[in-house]
């Protein structure tokens, strides 16, 4: 089962992937995508981590998060992929459009042939006003194209509004 | 009951408060929170009131909000609430950490006690571009975690969008 | 049957809009409100008329809508506004308020009269941070209404994310 919560800016995202992986019963694996560039980033590391049962590995997975999945990824294990954005972001910060296509098209093409449980967060950007720099704007095509294709990837796919999820495709709980 | 309304900016979310607030059948008070502090804020303020009927009574609460509600609230009373971001601006404008922090937690230990029926309004704005500014981002943090918060001690909670309300949770109309 | 479809940047408006008018079985026309003023619309403009049908026709309606609509509904035939945004910004940056509101009302007022099918699309761009520009702001404010009146006129409004319809109003597909 792959599911791929989205949600604005504090909107429960991360904690409600967290509920999903623990109501699965499985062992839980958490691929973490931010880079503790800054104070802030390193405090929102901090404060996810300290929420988290303490027996939930962390692996790191700020650029091949492709590999990462495909090494962590087996039966009876629930990955919590948290999130996709920082990995869009970090890729447009660090690298050039065809290595960042590349990942892309890894992840893509990996999510179907992933075995065990899989939650997918990422963050919903693109309901505000367009921005006026052109990179902004090309970051927001490409998180779109990119939640569409994952979520075309997913059994389900959630939007969370002010800690409530709203599905938007799939079924269940 | 209480409910909460949330919405982008012209979503209609005032609009369908004041339409609950009239459809309750009850005494209705507004409790507004916004400053007049330039002529933009004037006309949007004047613009609202025109629209209610005129034996609404209004309240003014740019701050102390749990204490306006406190005090307001009644069996067979209905307040409206509009809006929490603009409570919540007052005070990132007006007040330090601390006494924001003590407000908040004021509202959110009244909201449960309150007699009659609530319905709180408040702009949904986590879901564009994230903020390059901290102070802004801190005020979507904050602002995210009030709607969780607030929406947990709702039995009802909207998203409006382009007029139309989506239920996030509860029933009814 | 008029049709809404709201969604935010990449969201998977337009080709939801053309995945409606192609399933109508009916003639479509594409009303294409985009100037192409710089290369980046010009890719954009290019790019959504590459995935369309050959034998689809396209008509330009940067301003006059209402009457461009006018002209190309009847019955039998599918029409597609592609996009609402991108027409109410070419008269925010080319015409005064009064062509503008001149412009609104007349759409307002054709809408409800038009013969055929009518796919309207438009961007949902109100849920971010508030932009801090009087302009903006405004601009926000008029887009807000004319989702709010649109719909209103409409049968059906749909929220795409993530490439997937939520419906707002209406039913069926």
């Amino acid at each position: 089962m792959r599911e791929l919560i989205l949600g604005g800016v504090r909107s429960g995202k991360s904690r409600h992937a967290e509920a999903q992986a623990a109501a699965s019963g499985l062992e839980v694996v958490c691929v973490a995508t931010a880079r503790a560039l800054d104070e802030e980033m390193r405090a929102r590391i901090a404060a996810h981590r300290a929420r988290r049962p303490a027996h939930w590995r962390t692996v790191e997975a700020p650029l091949a998060l492709a590999q990462a999945l495909a090494r962590e990824a087996a039966p009876g294990r629930c990955l919590i992929v948290d999130c996709l954005t920082l990995w869009l972001t970090n890729l447009f910060v660090e690298t050039e459009a065809e290595r960042r296509g590349a990942e892309v098209a890894a992840l893509l093409e990996v999510l179907p042939r992933l075995p065990g449980r899989l939650v997918l967060v990422a963050n919903e950007t693109s309901m505000g006003v367009i921005p006026e720099g052109t990179l902004a704007r090309r970051f927001l095509d490409e998180a779109g194209r990119l939640h569409q294709e994952v979520a075309a990837r997913c059994e389900r796919v959630t939007l969370m509004v002010a800690g409530l999820p709203l599905l938007l495709k799939g079924g269940g709980s």
